[in-house]
């Protein structure tokens, strides 16, 4: 079964119900505003040649301890992985992912419009462990065929699980057995950074994969993510596609002053922290209440099953996404908390139950 | 003969220099960055849902006066152009440009990789008159050739020259006789507005074209583009192509509000007009050193025809951009105002001459 | 599950074993390589506009009762599915088709390479009813998912299964509903026509279906794809599009040439009532010797059921094509019959059980 | 200037006019038929992976001398271009052609559609030197810009001339320099490999160029053109994309039977030198009757120069292309011979001047 998003269309203004939809709903964090504001009276090289780009670049390439990679900002995310596949992939070459995964289900077939068929497997979990690959590759036997030639995680998940760091690694090997290319999503990793599990941090992450991004918009700052190719063969010209793809922004300056804001003193691991301690607050006040989980609480996305009814009552007093029906009975619905989500809207919304 | 843009790589940091190289080399007029701090305790529904953004589209609907428009904000001009046609255009059809057109030499094959041919016309001007048009569709004369679809131009053309009402209209009659759609690059529409030539308003861009949009990041705001399908036979889905694309951004609020700001008070007309009028007044000052131009200066860009030594000499004190040579003895060099240069870069930079 | 085809990649070479591997594995039926050679001293416009295309074309419209039909011929089904595709969808619209469908499994990606997600479903039978199709249109909600826009089935389906007259009204029926294109591949439509079941005849399928292809190849001709676009809707430029995708070719009465032979006193059916035959006596002789199957036999296609020992035994002597595993112990093995296919084959294979 | 072709629409018939329209309006030289019927009783692998399509194969690379070619059947020139282009080149690499190119004008946008730019130089020969090049690349300066990597030319040139083994050692020492794919359409190579010029022979081209294909339709076989890749860079996974791109024929076997006799005893260079032979007559005759032409002729087509009154007035009686108008008074058309062209057909064309 695939995931749904039903979006709450009747919800387009700002109200005083309580807003636990996404992490992405806010302008941004106060410090990354300001880091903007006080480069108002700089000029800048267009198009991320700068030197405030150039210093965010240097940052990540430090902090991942992987000097060769290749850094670029993007606007959306979609961009990022669009891009990232159109450049790697060969016309015939084929992205294998968790049925769930983004690119599957929420970029209008962003991936197939530049060309490439997604090989799907289904997982409760949104994760996929090296069992499930080879099976898929098999039935890939001759030219009648796509040819698997990347493998597609995101971390978290679009459930708000995590991949520990033996579980990457295994991946990782496995991309190695079967001449994989391993990206990996990070439109949220900032929140898998800071998840309890025994997740990799971004040094293992820039080592074990061939790319990735780290995620900007959903992770506290006004746009911008950080697309990082650590493999040297996959960088050739990737300029020119971010370009040809729409995504190389005029003022690309602009990310990398947020990204240096983000990254310097680490605010983005202090938001995630936040955002997923008040998740795991919410879960075990929910739990307490009784309430059960489609999935495990491992980031700031919360799945709680509720009634319809329950349903159509929180709809009331707060905004969230419904995420899909079980029955006649029941659904599942997401909340989803961040660096703005206060530990008093926590409280109000587990009255509610 | 084709456009040549040289970049000066070797500036990519912020320098002593004066810069006159482009009109996006700035954060934002600082209205548009207190206009996104004043938000920072908003929330807002995603992907340009929000009210703010419905605000800013209400805004240019009525500015328009064309209460039936489609109005989205996109993250960069390129992907309002490649959305665009992917989104109006089926895979046979083309796309009839002035031969420098922004979409033709500085998009990286932006159309084409999206399916498309561009067919060209060489002018001095930059610009195309209903004369152009006739003989490259006489051209395609059947199923083995492509068929023109759409005529794209910009205003300001990519050389800083305008249309005025009457051409625009004279196009718009051709279009209507050849059944193509009439699509407007605007990314730098604001300086057009206020150039002194007897140029099309708002209003009569929004009823004479099929599309355009309302250049953003070259007018003084931090990001975004609002493009206006004005012909409802071209809106349908739009934001699925505009998703699948990957111009969907997050945060669409973000560019909402700055647009908000950008027409209320019509902030872009004054900071257009302020760059035009240094243009026009380093126009003078270098005529009256006796320098000659490439092109006529029709808005905030100046095109001088300088030695190659001159040009050197310049580049030790100057940011600007080498447009290209002319023979072994000169070059067209381009100089660009914008809302943050000022009376006294002006006149430094005259004192050089 | 996902259909695998496993190339006997080791039989390149013409041999002495029986071959039941396809349906085009000779050069045509003697009718049809006489009609060529006795056009030999004709000369004839290119590309499709000849007399004798046209003949075909006329013969297709009458047959079909369909006057309105635009008949174009193409020299691959691939060719025939990837242009339709392509030409009547838009960039974010999708095809619906059973998982097994030729165009998601056997086509290399061949329609999103042309930019088109397929969306999948999986049954045993080979088939789609009715009341598969909703439930993936639901889960498309808003523009963050593709919007299904065609029904893509075959007639013979994949697994050589037919569909009935009523199975095909009412998908025609939903395709009215929800707004589909319905589609079908006709790559083995003759041996579906001559079925024993109460399936649709030429007229009615042009009656039900939005566009559909005559197959060739696997039929007895030596190459070309009748491309049938029943809904006027549909048609426009489709020839541009042929041309586009490389389908246009020069000597395009070859095609009309043999077309008119099959179809004129119903070669086609012969050829098929003939394979169809042979297939039913292949099928109750296996049945005969305890041999069960893994689908029904209802066209030219038999699947028998054997253990992996009798299949390394059977591919000494017969050239077939290996199906999928179902176990350790067993499984699914192809017989395809052809009009060249002899009753002493037959029995010949049927000894070897 | 662009070349016009301007379809002779009214002429889908056979007539007792005599046809000089193009190379491809027969079914195909008799022995060619003949080799097709001969193989009637013969049973083959699918998709080229047989036995007469490797006998061909290895034919052409013994003619060659190029015993690690690639060499692939396809059903059209378009699809061995668009294949070839796709499969060679990255998404934001373009390729450089005289304006007059196949692939630029007759293609239907066909390379535009698999994403890449042609980038295109005017000449009045229809021929690229290698003085040409360098300016073009020149102009892409830098990431906003498309990538050079490809240079097409064809052989015979679309308007008949032919490139010497000299000017084709330098077009491949300028691509060596400049890091240039070499491709060479060679729809119409027959002609050229017995012009009078000193041109290359097979074994020449295919050491001087990366890929080329040999021309099958419009050279007296009913169907096929071979795709040689000489590049073993060039050859990976070329099936795939074959296959992708709807040009893996399901009796590809038909297409090596087809070439097999085309090239042993080398029929093909006997049909081509009849065709140049009556080209060359018929170019002297018309001399000698005072006509000018717009090229010189040097393979099997003639482009004179005749008034419009001349043009109506042969219309009646030959069958023929206009080519394009130079004036009020002048046009081009264009007289095409094959293989089946007659020497009284000549002699009758002549009369009428």
């Amino acid at each position: 079964m695939t995931i749904r998003r039903i979006a709450c269309q009747k919800e387009h203004v700002m109200t005083h119900k309580i807003n636990f939809m996404n992490d992405y709903n806010t302008v941004a964090h106060p410090e990354i505003v300001e880091a903007i504001k006080s480069a108002i009276d700089e000029k800048h090289e267009g198009y991320g040649l700068d030197e405030r780009s150039e210093t965010a670049r240097k940052m990540i390439r430090e902090m991942t301890e992987c000097p060769q990679a290749d850094v670029q900002f993007l606007p959306t995310g979609t961009l990022a992985n669009l891009t990232s596949i159109a450049s790697f992939l060969r016309p015939h070459e084929a992205v294998i992912a968790q049925a769930a995964a983004h690119i599957n289900i929420h970029e209008t077939g962003a991936i197939e419009a530049v060309g490439h068929k997604i090989l799907t497997i289904e997982t409760h979990s949104g994760k996929l462990c090296p069992a499930d690959i080879p099976p898929i590759i098999a039935q890939q036997v001759d030219e009648h065929m796509v040819k698997p030639k990347m493998l597609y995680i995101s971390q978290t998940t679009e459930k708000g699980t995590v991949y520990t760091t033996e579980e990457l690694s295994e991946l990782r090997k496995l991309c190695d057995e079967e001449g994989l290319v391993l990206y990996i999503d990070g439109a949220r990793l900032s929140y898998a950074l800071v998840s309890d599990a025994a997740v990799p941090d971004l040094k293992t992450i820039a080592k074990l994969c061939d790319a990735f991004y780290i995620g900007g918009a959903k992770c506290g700052i006004l746009f911008g993510e950080a697309l990082v190719v650590t493999n040297p063969k996959l960088q050739d010209d990737l300029r020119y596609l971010i370009k040809q793809r729409g995504g190389l922004v005029g003022k690309g300056f602009l990310m990398g002053i947020q990204f240096e804001a983000l990254l310097r003193d680490r605010l983005d691991l202090k938001m995630a922290g936040h955002a997923n301690e008040l998740a795991r607050k919410l879960t075990s006040g929910l739990a307490g209440k009784g309430v059960s989980f489609d999935i495990e609480t491992e980031s700031n996305q919360v799945f709680p099953i509720v009634t319809h009814k329950k349903d159509k009552e929180l709809e009331e007093k707060v905004i969230y996404e419904k995420w899909r029906d079980l029955d006649e009975k029941d659904c599942v619905i997401r909340f989803c908390t961040s660096w703005a989500t206060t530990d008093q809207e926590v409280d109000e919304l587990l009255k509610m139950f």
